[in-house]
């Protein structure tokens, strides 16, 4: 059960559920930031007369029942859907976002270079990866900090905010200190401990999907962020195991429409690594905003066929430029088909 | 190898070249149907002066290798892309194609209602099961003959061309009386025998993807339709098997791009089959023609609760009305992206 | 829920039976074959009072109440388990099954001398393909009728009963002139004509395993047969498609003890397709054999390496002969763990 | 390319070699533990004389080259095999390792009784959560510090060596305090960091298989154990996603003599989580270790049915006790069968 206090609530209304609930031996976790405060009530089977008694308290807004696994993220919990925000972009608004960049952070000049370019095309966020996760431990596994310091200076350079990915709880507070928004890639969408400490920095998180991951293990594993307090969570649908090896990944549009319906939070898609081919990104981009996505997270590289890792699946910034004006105009039409949802 | 003939080129000089290659102790096969007269080169090795050769005769527009697993399914057949005709309809047009209709031909009133309906709405074709594959014996097998005279009847009232599954080889014959387009559906897609049956009534047909079929697999099936002399043919994704059991398929929209770079024919998606859930349709059905659809294939009813079949996946003629008009607005954006393709 | 008869009870009774559920208007289906006589009831809720008026019946030993979407195939019709006979072959009996021969039919030198040697190796049943489903049109597609007759020489030189695989409804009784038992491959598990079509027939049937089919589909397709009237069916599991393409099919053995559980009809492995490299065709064969299987069916070929079709995954009669005694002991240590089961 | 140096190699000799690869410029890497010391190169393109001048310095028993993408965990590096030790067990013998116990450490009464249970059954080690990954972030976590305490206590009542999970890469040398072998579980295959951090405590290192990993995947997550130094990996297959629900996961014993195959490393087999069905695991125990499994690991609790977590592929001390005694008689009739492998 979920109980939404008024906007208006003081803190010493919410404390004084949050007393009356763990008297009667619930757990309860209380949601603070990104909206009006969120207590969630487990642990127990819920007393009938609960909801009511709780509704009739001074500062609750609304009592909501739902019987599925994950909680706060369930979209009753917020019909609206949540805004997520880094600096001026607004995730789950009216616009998709699109966040562009290299795979991974080569050097000073192919960064600077390559987010000016897909600054140039209107991407409106910057990508970059400066600890990769590789498959091999002989692959590439990036720059580390010196990454990061070259992502902020691109900032700086680009006034976009930018996101990378962070692989290790020990490096949380690292990548937070230069990153605007941190990433939580699909290998570690299961790494609890990961997603606890990440939740702790009030940063706005990129989740994306495992790729066996269902879409209810999707959602639980923002529940961990959530019940850790941060609610400024971005899904990011990158594509799931298939038997198909044509394509590197099966990119799972369903799950776009289907995570509207479920959750409160924005869902973003990743075409690159959910395809692996670069000629399928534009019309899979436009796929995944007619589904419903909130934005896309695109691979982009000024030399593509140069790039260290991925070039495969990487695109040109005037590819970039062509799909950002198709992409606006194609929400136009789209926006609305899923009031419903 | 492929041989294309030019148009103006006559039946001799085309048999003379089978029986160059004949004497040479090649396979051919030549496709003649729905375009300049093709010959596809099998069998053994190809002797390296061969093409030279080949290009030099009378009548011969283009030679072209390939060594793909499918030949005459390979884009570079007819890199403008093959169109496909069913009465007015045409697949592979600048237009998507809707196809709509119940999952199943319940009896006369259903059907008649439900086809004028989707016409009212703006569909250009009709669909509807008379001879369903039913994953239990003891549930409805469809109505037969019975239903085919009935898909018959809805034509005549609408004016609507119909497309209609075929099971079985014996049936053949009588399905290609009634209906306009043959659907082989994805249980049937290695039915090699049905494919050979299917390809020689000529008529124009509907090959669904297996639920575990590889894109080459798909395209061989298809491959199996050009050989026996019919190249009218129009693929339709409609979901692939996946983990997650929160929809019923898993939609694989990378297919179709991938399909339209390595195919000359046609490419629908089928949104019904692909979520199983009706709230999913309108949105996947723009991702689908945004990925570059040349069509979609929709099961419609006017009391989708009362459908005998497949009720949970089932709009209603006034969600489909609103569909129609965002599709042929969303191609005009997105038209054009695959040109690269 | 299904009604099981006495040995003893005569037609008159199984009529009377028949009949009292007819006029209270259930569906029933008679199953006669290979055992005590059994009556299917469905079509719509069961009166209360049915189970036990009926039980009353003269003739009636048990009624049978599954809620499961299969009736026939459900455990609780035979607790004993169902032993299916070909010749003095007795599938479902104490001892596994070893089903060996060529993928193909070749020629009559191959094929004799696969079959004497499989016959020396221990295999008390030779399979081989007249009619091959191939995803290629441009494979070879067997030898058809020839394929059947060299079969029936090598039969009659070996002693050895005979099973191989029908396409087509067409050849179902073509096929069924020559073989001792049909099979139905994995690419028409749902092909549900020729279920129908080979039930008639009254042979034993080799169903097997949908590459992406679930158990209850594939008990579903067994039912297919049993309403049919033909409850002489060996179920075959033969590897699903997964993701990795290290193996050509994900063999899947949890099948085969589930089946146990589920079926009353005996299941067995085919570990050739299973996993596509005939080095893992040793270990997985006993792995099968532990997990419960009743059989092996196993490709064999004097040399691997000049097999037509899927030489990579044949063994030799050595490798064969060897196998054949590890499983026979391995049966010793295995047998009754299931017993529960 | 590996080098191995002989087992009479001194430092001296073996830096030597160390250097003369640095110093042409390739990356070495020095696995000294668990053997003959190895050096693995990579980084660059080998110098075609490179073999031929290794081989013949002093040191230098064997030169292997491989092209794979592990590179220390491939066969070649150590075709009889890697024996790894725990106390007194020994994974990769002649015997199979049975590791059993509760799936969660909840209090000391229950881990006691069951380890106590487990030892009498024939068990030869315990297994244990005292860290839990859950996919509810409401559902019990674990006992931390103090389950791993009761392992230790368990310890030492019974004599069994215990082995229990680590999620954390903060946590690892608390973990590695009091365990003797430390898994890695199937949510972390793939979290790099974590394995780093478990390689570099020198610990024996359970890996288990991450549910949408390749084989090629997994030996690589366990290269980077191996390039950390640590050599003393047991693989563990516990079932990848499948589209059928009837099992939790497909166990694919595939798996375990392609690894063996492919790698000196030795593998067990979970069949609790690899069916997820308590009657279906004595089947699938027996089966893995025909398939050439060096062990398994399986959860066992007095009472199954109070068990806090996965109670439903939980079986008894009994069950166990008749389990062992099976696999041990299995062993005898299948040990070999993989000479060949």
């Amino acid at each position: 059960m979920i109980v939404r206090m008024s906007p208006e609530a003081d803190d010493r209304q919410r404390e004084r559920i949050l007393h009356l609930l763990r008297e009667r031996g619930y757990e309860v976790m209380a949601l603070g930031r990104g909206g009006s405060p969120v207590i969630g009530v487990n642990g127990k089977p819920l007393a009938e007369d609960l909801p009511a008694f709780l509704s009739g308290q001074p500062g609750v807004e609304q009592v909501v029942q739902t019987d599925r696994a994950y909680k706060l993220a369930a979209r009753e919990v917020r019909p609206a859907g949540t805004v997520v925000r880094v600096g001026e972009v607004a995730f789950g608004g009216p616009e998709p976002v699109i966040i562009a960049g290299p795979c991974t952070v080569e050097d000073r000049d192919q960064l600077l270079r390559t987010a000016e370019a897909v600054r140039r095309a209107g991407a409106s966020m910057l990508r970059g990866g400066a600890f990769k996760p590789r498959t091999s431990p002989y692959s590439f596994q990036g720059l580390g900090e010196t990454g990061l310091e070259l992502l902020a200076e691109a900032r700086a350079l680009t006034g976009l905010p930018v996101v990378t990915e962070v692989l290790d709880t020990e490096h949380v507070e690292l990548v937070a200190e230069y990153a605007d928004m941190l990433q939580i890639g699909s290998r570690n969408m299961m790494n609890f401990a990961l997603l606890r400490r990440v939740a702790a920095t009030g940063k706005p998180v990129l989740l994306k999907r495992g790729f066996a991951a269902t879409i209810e293990e999707w959602l639980l594993s923002a529940e961990y962020l959530l019940a850790g307090g941060n609610d400024q969570i971005v899904l990011c649908e990158r594509g799931v195991r298939g038997f198909d090896t044509a394509t590197r990944f099966t990119l799972d549009l369903n799950a776009v429409p289907l995570v509207r319906q479920l959750s409160h939070l924005p869902v973003i898609v990743d075409p690159s690594h959910g395809t692996g081919r670069r000629e399928l990104v534009p019309p899979m981009s436009l796929a995944a905003v007619a589904a419903g996505a909130h934005g896309l997270i695109i691979e982009v590289h000024p030399e593509p066929e140069q790039a260290l890792v991925d070039g495969r699946q990487t695109i040109t910034p005037e590819t970039l430029a062509d799909l950002v004006r198709r992409v606006r105009a194609l929400n136009a039409v789209t926006a609305g088909v899923l009031a419903g949802v």
